[in-house]
């Protein structure tokens, strides 16, 4: 397991294995799961997090919930085949990757249809296995595509975790970091603790030495310190959503590292799958903030730390305004400048392989 | 106790209160203390602290200590007093302000030799008072030099905790906070949790709460945001040490907020007791950064949030350099601009009243 990322997600002789994120930093447990609906449980439960990771699981927790169907015609076996997926897609009824593969994975049995049933379920195997290796290589081209901006040894700051455990493997922003890694380059990565739900604490620093690679936690109050003593290079951040003119939504804390970053003179990369690009939303302004619950800050890491009944705001996102991003790294290529005229281009030659 | 500022440390007949900040936020408990034991145990297990709360503490303390001392002579009674004073010296070895007020009641003492013992008793309880006396009055000075730079309805960040339970009253940072709300302006504050330790989740918002003051509880990552929506038109932190070109020592994070406030042009004003500069030191380069332990980090709160064995970093202070302080508040003024050439002048005209 060393040397390279992890794999939170995987498939082998008939069995799902799902590294199961709830336990994490403490505890590092693979569940291996042959039931469909220990795949309903695994999703619902959080065991898996991460949208593509959790599309990838659904795919493969539905060939669990088809094993024993009927093979003897299409029409009885669409039957269990549409019943398990509707199953399985009531498991986080807010994941759009779930419904995304679920669909996906309905095309394709429908696409087999004229041929033999058990033709069919090998075709729906071959068919999770690419939701798989289509995402782990969005992830490996973005990380070939940011690592043309680093150096061996630089110090890089994240934020959050936008790595490979939530993901088929390599993550978005941390994918240059694991292929250093095979490089044989010593990256020196500081990863914010990411308030209030730590998952700097919890993953990327988890993930990230697992892999072998230099990482240092800090509280996210320490990130400016650590640039002013000059100790990081670049920062590298994933989003969850772009606009058409660049602004990147991302969690909460993104913002204030990119002005830090800024004020340091130092590189502010934005790694973002093709797939969470929305030119539909024309600025940054139009993207909703969701507030979270109070407790997650004033109650969240198991005892009360702040007064009963005080006012707090709890954005689970900020963004980023295009101005403060040096470059976005997508799959197909890193956008520099103006990001308006950039980013529709990228849709129309690639527009068939974003998901 | 309402529409003022708590004060953490009092003395009336013969008793000490101390209000048990080990206890905040959730328990709300004055510890009535008539023994010189029970203020070392107070000081030793922090419940008091704060620079200028300890130090009263010890002068109140010493006091219960000297109760039962002998009257017949000076020298028998002076034997009792250098030994409850000596006691109470090891107590907190590092907290400065423990021996500075020690020593100014060793100094009354002496002053009074003359005098009969029940009258130097009766002198020794009066220096006592002026020390807390006085030290509430520099906060009240601060925060008077400091609302001339606010406005009723203004939004106010702050971190950490310079607030008035750490001092007789009112506290500095905090100071023009409780003035304003005497005047029965509206103001709204914002403080940063302040990680790891969270003192601004756990005696900022509980101190402003209590006076009845509109405060909202943010995780430190969210400064930005809360900068961006345009709810701060001003930002006020204390300090542990300024140097004497400007640069201002203080909580780790301090110097994010700095950075932060300047690119949305928000004024980031330093308030400082004149006993907080330091001449001696040059520049803030020359002020030592503490570090502390990784658990404060990995598992300060409760249980285990990060990976076993994970490299932290974890400074306790951060320096804010000159140039991104918009105005130094002191007891005896506002300092803007060249902060080298007026912090002298500070000292020539007020030596004698600082400590």
């Amino acid at each position: 397991m060393n040397n390279t990322a992890i794999q939170s997600v995987t498939y082998e002789n008939g069995k799902l294995y799902i590294l199961d994120q709830t336990k994490l930093p403490t505890i590092i447990d693979f569940l291996e799961i042959t039931a469909i609906e220990d795949t309903w449980n695994a999703i619902k439960q959080l065991k898996v997090r991460g949208a593509p990771a959790i599309g990838i699981a659904a795919a493969y927790g539905l060939l669990l919930g088809l094993k024993e169907a009927p093979e003897d015609s299409f029409s009885s076996f669409y039957t269990v085949f549409k019943e398990k997926s509707d199953y399985l897609a009531g498991s986080r009824p807010t994941a759009v990757n779930l419904f995304w593969a679920l669909r996906r994975m309905n095309e394709r049995a429908q696409s087999e249809s004229s041929k033999p049933v058990t033709l069919i379920k090998a075709a729906l195997e071959d068919e999770a296995h690419k939701i798989r290796e289509e995402d782990e290589q969005v992830c490996r081209s973005i990380g070939e595509h940011a690592i043309t901006l680093l150096e061996d040894g630089m110090g890089i700051l994240t934020h959050c975790n936008a790595g490979g455990i939530a993901t088929a493997k390599y993550g978005t922003a941390l994918a240059p970091l694991y292929l250093a890694k095979e490089r044989g380059w010593d990256m020196k990565v500081f990863a914010d603790e990411t308030r209030p739900l730590l998952q700097g604490a919890r993953l990327t620093a988890w993930e990230l030495m697992q892999a072998g690679i230099d990482v240092t936690l800090i509280a996210d109050n320490m990130a400016a310190i650590v640039m002013q003593k000059g100790w990081i290079q670049a920062v590298i951040v994933g989003c969850d959503r772009v606009a058409a003119n660049g602004d990147a939504a991302n969690k909460i804390g993104t913002y204030g590292v990119a002005l830090l970053a800024k004020a340091h003179n130092i590189p502010f990369y934005v790694a973002a799958p093709i797939s969470t690009i929305d030119l539909a939303t024309k600025t940054g302004a139009e993207i909703p903030i969701e507030e979270r619950d109070a407790a997650e800050i004033t109650a969240g890491l198991g005892k009360q730390t702040a007064p009963e009944g005080v006012k707090v705001y709890n954005p689970a996102f900020d963004v980023t305004p295009h101005h403060l991003i040096t470059a976005i790294i997508t799959e197909k290529g890193i956008l520099r400048g103006n990001f308006k005229e950039q980013l529709p281009k990228l849709f129309q030659s690639s527009l068939t392989s974003s998901s």
